[in-house]
């Protein structure tokens, strides 16, 4: 099974066509038009080296999180920044918040870390157990979570994260978190740890996820320890963000009409999806607060449906390889209303 | 001083326009009208990831090496594929042919390599002595060479580098050498070192130059080590080449008419442009064989030189940051005919 969602290359290869990629979350409106414009009248952009500082999109990325470009890293795409943290940091005892994307503890491969992971029990619908954690992650460097969560959708607080990292402070240990679903949160502005400007966490964002455009490759790390920051700097490749990358951060980040917009969809549309996906039988539905859904399949094997699923066109992401999930699990991206009413048709099919 | 060339950004900060910039060594040509009009077409492929396995763009670089797919790595760029090498192999003890390129010794930060250079000697106009090499290289894990070199333009032939394969094999010292610039090479596809299959050689290139792309971030490893090839495949990030460059990979190198134009102007050019800077007074060029050309002001700091030709709208490369190199060395690119006829003009004004 592939490591990752969103593989519809094999599909295509070996024939498939039309298929509508459920496994991948990804903002249905596509790509910004003020982008596509702005990619034709630049064309010529890709003839000269990029800004090797990135001093005019870091200064976007600041603007549109309200921070100063100098806590900014940018970079290939989020992975990038998050193999780069882990490298610069050469934690010794990580701490993973499970299921979650798989990326975290593969970039700490060959770095000598002793990785253990922090069950998210599924008694709880996923939910975060915060005393416990705080207890836990005590006898760790790094503690690694996803918020909202890859693939459970859960997301927690500002106000108990606060705490949590104010214990987490005293004990020396530092907190890595990926916020690169955390724009289809309502209000995210005020949700998101930059409001601490604590320099022991480490944020992660992407643009992939909400200005649809994995494709473009640009993630950004957002940090007040400088220490790591400039290791970072220090060891990082030159020129690793294209030269589109780089014009698309200076351009959607202000395009607020395309941002409205998603917010509005994705509001609506995660509470629908989710409504009408608990109304299907022998299914376990996840509140999600993402752009995805996780379900556990209470009568037939993830690999079955799926395959069945496909058969229809819909390609879905088995979520049975995420750590302490088993076979039963899938997760749905959201779409517009069109695709989720045809999706929810045929899964009612394919579960009779 | 900066590391590298190239950086207008600088300049443009600082108010300064019109910069013909000397100082990054690109194709004249520009971005392949190809290329412009398949990303046209395409604009929507940002919002699907790249295909994970990059499956078509590897047979399309295999296609244009006459080599299997199976042999070869793509990455962000030619510094991806530098540092994830690096990465993998961890060699002890490594020697690298100076000056070169700085990222080499860049990419080994951080894996506790022992590093020493091997002096490439001005009084032989910075030809390599293959004997010399062939003793010193003997005693290291990874001998790492540029060919053509930059900044010299210095180009070593298949029959020697074979020797000196054979020879180092035995020792079990491996080859890095940086192919980047070879295609500005007349016949390159009978010189370079792909067609001796070595399982000893690791082969870098990259579509910045000669397709005037440095913007889009594509490069690529061939080996026939398997070894080091899995290793890197592990440890990558993911989706590391971004879905334009995986596009310009399809499209560009089955560009026939953009190859063969190339390849007639840099024949000729090279040659008209060498000659031309020789016929000045107070300044020693180098021969080169590649799409730039090292020279030594016999009178002039560098760094004063650089200043007055910015004040005439021309950015050279300070060479004097290269190792071994003093602060009298400039490197310039080679461009059209019409631009290096301005710059020549500009150079004697300078010098005056």
């Amino acid at each position: 099974m592939d490591l990752h969602g969103g593989n519809i290359y094999k599909l295509l290869r070996n024939g498939k066509e039309d298929i509508l990629d459920y496994s991948s979350n990804i903002n249905p409106f596509g790509v910004p038009e003020t982008l596509k414009k702005s990619i034709l009248e630049n064309l010529d952009i890709l003839e000269k080296y990029p800004d090797i500082n990135y001093v005019g999109l870091k200064k976007s990325i600041g603007d549109y999180n309200n921070i100063s470009k100098d806590n900014i890293i940018v970079g290939n795409g989020a992975t990038e920044i998050l193999f780069l943290y882990m490298k610069a940091l050469k934690p010794k005892k990580v701490l993973i918040v499970s299921p979650t994307f798989a990326e975290y503890e593969r970039s700490l491969k060959d770095l000598d870390a002793e990785i253990s992971f922090f069950k998210l029990d599924e008694v709880n619908n996923f939910i975060l157990d915060m005393e416990k954690l705080k207890q836990e992650a005590t006898s760790y460097d790094l503690l690694v979570l996803c918020n909202p969560n890859n693939p459970t959708g859960s997301f927690m607080g500002k106000e108990e994260l606060l705490k949590l990292n104010n214990h987490l402070e005293k004990v020396k240990t530092r907190i890595f978190i990926d916020e690169c679903f955390i724009e289809f949160i309502d209000d995210w502005e005020n949700k998101s740890l930059i409001n601490l400007k604590s320099d022991n966490i480490f944020i992660l964002r992407a643009l992939t996820k909400f200005f649809a455009l994995p494709g473009i490759r640009l993630g950004y790390g957002i940090t007040y320890d400088y220490n790591i920051l400039n290791k970072i700097e220090n060891i990082r490749e030159p020129w690793s963000v294209n030269a589109f990358a780089d014009l698309a951060g200076k351009i959607i980040l202000k395009d607020t009409q395309y941002i409205d917009k998603t917010k509005k969809w994705i509001l609506e549309e995660k509470i629908w999806f989710y409504e009408k996906l608990k109304e299907i039988n022998k299914i376990k539905v996840y509140r999600s607060n993402s752009n995805f859904i996780l379900v556990r399949l209470e009568e037939i094997r993830a690999e079955i449906f799926c395959k069945l699923m496909i058969e229809k066109g819909i390609l879905v992401r088995n979520a049975s390889n995420f750590r302490f999930l088993d076979d039963k699990y899938v997760r749905f991206a959201i779409k517009d209303r069109e695709k989720n009413r045809k999706v929810l048709k045929i899964i009612k099919e394919v579960l009779k």
